[in-house]
């Protein structure tokens, strides 16, 4: 037993297959000391009842409760953590007074290592509280307290993807939250990737750099090229906004003559480890192209209500079969959970199918099979986005990192109500994602180590 | 002081005016023992600091912590309480599968009075510790355990209006759950209006029967002209839905020839206690005839985005005055919080501005100026819900009725963060609606009585 860091006995929910999913009554998942599923094993595996018992015996054996459940940590590809403070405010602005008014001035407020060290600590916990297992975020253009958001992922045990922003252009940026010049946004980013990759307790790069251009319209050509050179030299995940509304995308063709992916590419930008968030307005030769690529979506269903000006081509994307996972977009949506945005997920499905005009007859209204289940929702925020964070998360699988949590139904104060005589697993399963919250994630653990434990 | 039940003192909202919001920083309500306001004094009135000192004396006063929150009760006008099991199943599946799979089979298991005390104590609990102090609820076609989910409104002290559901038509209903005969539905209903009027302990009437024709579709002709003639007689509230989707509107026109607000106008049903739910397909003469007779309509968000085809009308409900207020539709959608219902009442109106479909031009997408904000969501889900079940309660003044929440946002494990220096009231206001959760809910009182207490 040497080897065995604990085991976990009890049911679980995960989804191999894109769309459907796999439900084990009473499995034991072993995690070993580097925090790997060596084995998941059922009854009708010989080696089950001498394990159990040897783990007991070590006070090695987890044991969930009837009313417990394991599944797979949230992967959330898309969260501004300088924007935690601002989650719920003002989200019936228009965009441009929303980041005028709200956004800009609280990322110039990040220059202050104070007050990210205030602010910082509290978001990493209430993601994790969420059962936000792995994140990948947007800082600020602040190396030193972007740094200092990868140490609190790495302090409190989170699988984090940091990028230091870059955003350079005079017209598109405050002149209060612009970087200093072309070549400083370069060398403050180089130091960044390797400040990260040193950071004392990083040796497995449980966080990593990320090299971040905000967006098109508010990099130079100067800074997007400087920035695809680094990511050649350091093969670092890449992640920004891609045609996320109607004024990106036609600011973008208006400049360049191109698509956001166009360009990213022309750039040295697209790679299997790029991450574009939202994607709204993708051609055809887009999705060849992320899918070529092998790069990834963020797909991120609450801000897209809020601002992307239409829905989400979701139903192509998995029908296409592209890198795709969910994403909170925190603050631009103000809820901090991938379960949640599992629901609007859905929800912006339906309502894309249907159309939303009733000034106009049904047939002109919406675009007809465009739903997506709940299966392929959680499909997105667990196995989805663990490939795109290139991670080995997202199932109970030998060689998969073991990140997890346990959700509890029967918790006081729920809103979860299964009632057993009339609830198959799929039942059950689709209620705790449309009804938890994070008062029923007891137990999260990333990476074999247990990092809430309520 | 012999006639005042309790004070409390701390901070409050509320919207007396449309849109707006008022808070106040240290108030004094005082509530007299029938539960009504009698003053709202703050520290500028001459009795203030006398009261404040004399309630103290005689243990009947309430103080909030700073970080706590008077809030008015929330009204849910659309509850379906058969289907709180079915909360979160089979949510991506179409309207007919959804309601034959799973609706039918589940409201006609509740003819078992040991099922229905199973799961409504439930609900009501649910409901009531999500905040939820008014709720009007469609039950099934069982006069017993309709009149039982009366009691049990009672029992747990929610402000209750209840519904023996009525459908008759035989190409609608399925065979397992139709009534046994016109007569007989009509019988039971006003069998059901007496039982619940003359419960004992009603006698200031906290729980209402609703007359309640399920749809015009599953109702026969003679069916609804029979439960018109009982609004007549006994001038009971009435509820149904209304122009939901394509295809109800569809079969209105074609069986009738006339919209359903016009149906139901022909057979007595509307009037201003009649609550509409949905009413989604509205013509321009359908808003006069809303209007003209005082019924109201119940928004429903988040069951729209599942079931209606289309946008409400939201903002030209609200421009044009329309009696209007929010419901969970419970178990159209999952969610049983009218906090949560107004995030989505917002949300819907983003999508409806700007359209979905990225095939299309922006100038062909949306239905511009279409937004509502989050404090006319929140007005309906207060004041207007009030208006719509004609109580005084959503707002503190005297003479309404003290039906109140405590939200406290310091909890352990709560995604609201309020950072003092940087929130406004309003912003305090937004993030409360947004991100809390039923455990960030401590009080709720109904009528000045204290019905939850965590």
């Amino acid at each position: 037993m040497s080897e065995i860091k604990f085991g976990v006995l009890g049911q679980y929910f995960h989804c191999p297959v894109k769309g459907d999913f796999e439900y084990a009554a009473h499995a034991l998942i072993l995690v070993d000391q580097q925090g790997t599923i060596v084995s998941v094993l059922t009854d009708s595996d010989t080696q089950y009842h001498a394990q159990i018992e040897a783990l007991s015996a070590h006070q090695q054996l987890i044991e969930l409760s009837p009313t417990q459940y394991l599944m797979p940590g949230m992967v959330d590809l898309h969260v501004h953590a300088p924007q935690f403070p601002q989650a719920g405010k003002g989200l019936d602005l228009p965009l441009y007074d929303w980041l005028q008014d709200y956004t800009f001035p609280l990322e110039a407020k990040f220059e202050d290592m104070v007050f990210a060290k205030q602010i910082y600590p509290q978001l990493v916990q209430s993601l994790l509280a969420n059962g936000t297992t792995s994140a990948v975020y947007f800082a600020t253009i602040h190396k030193d307290t972007s740094v200092e958001l990868a140490r609190e992922c790495l302090r409190q045990g989170q699988r984090g993807y940091i990028g230091k922003v870059n955003m350079d252009e005079p017209t598109q940026c405050p002149p209060f939250y612009i970087e200093p010049s072309t070549e400083t946004a370069l060398k403050e980013t180089e130091c960044f990737i390797q400040q990260v990759l040193a950071i004392e307790g990083n040796e497995e790069q449980l966080v990593s750099p990320v090299i971040t251009p905000r967006f098109v319209p508010s990099c130079t050509a100067e800074l997007l090229q400087g920035l695809g050179e680094l990511v050649q030299q350091y093969q670092c995940h890449v992640q920004t906004h891609c045609s996320e509304s109607d004024w990106a995308r036609d600011h973008s063709q208006a400049q360049y003559g191109k698509t956001d992916v166009e360009i990213y590419n022309d750039f040295g930008l697209m790679t299997s480890k790029t991450i574009l968030a939202h994607s709204i307005f993708l051609t055809p030769s887009d999705h060849q192209l992320i899918k070529s690529t092998g790069a990834s979506i963020a797909h991120c269903p609450l801000s897209n209500m809020y601002f992307a000006n239409a829905a989400m081509q979701t139903r192509e994307i998995l029908d296409n079969d592209l890198k795709c996972g969910l994403g909170s977009d925190l603050a631009g949506a103000p809820i901090p959970s991938i379960f949640h945005t599992c629901l609007d997920a859905v929800n912006h499905s339906r309502v894309r199918e249907d159309g939303t005009s009733t000034y106009l007859p049904a047939n002109e209204r919406g675009e007809q099979g465009s739903r997506i289940s709940f299966l392929e929702a959680y499909w997105l925020a667990t196995v989805g986005g663990g490939q795109a964070i290139d991670a080995k998360v997202g199932l109970f699988q030998p060689g998969f990192e073991f990140d997890a949590l346990v959700i509890d139904t029967a918790i006081a104060d729920s809103n979860i109500f299964i009632l057993e005589e009339m609830d198959s697993a799929k039942d059950k399963l689709e209620k705790i994602i449309c009804l938890n919250s994070r008062q029923n994630i007891r137990k999260v653990w990333v990476k074999g180590q247990l990092v809430v434990d309520k």
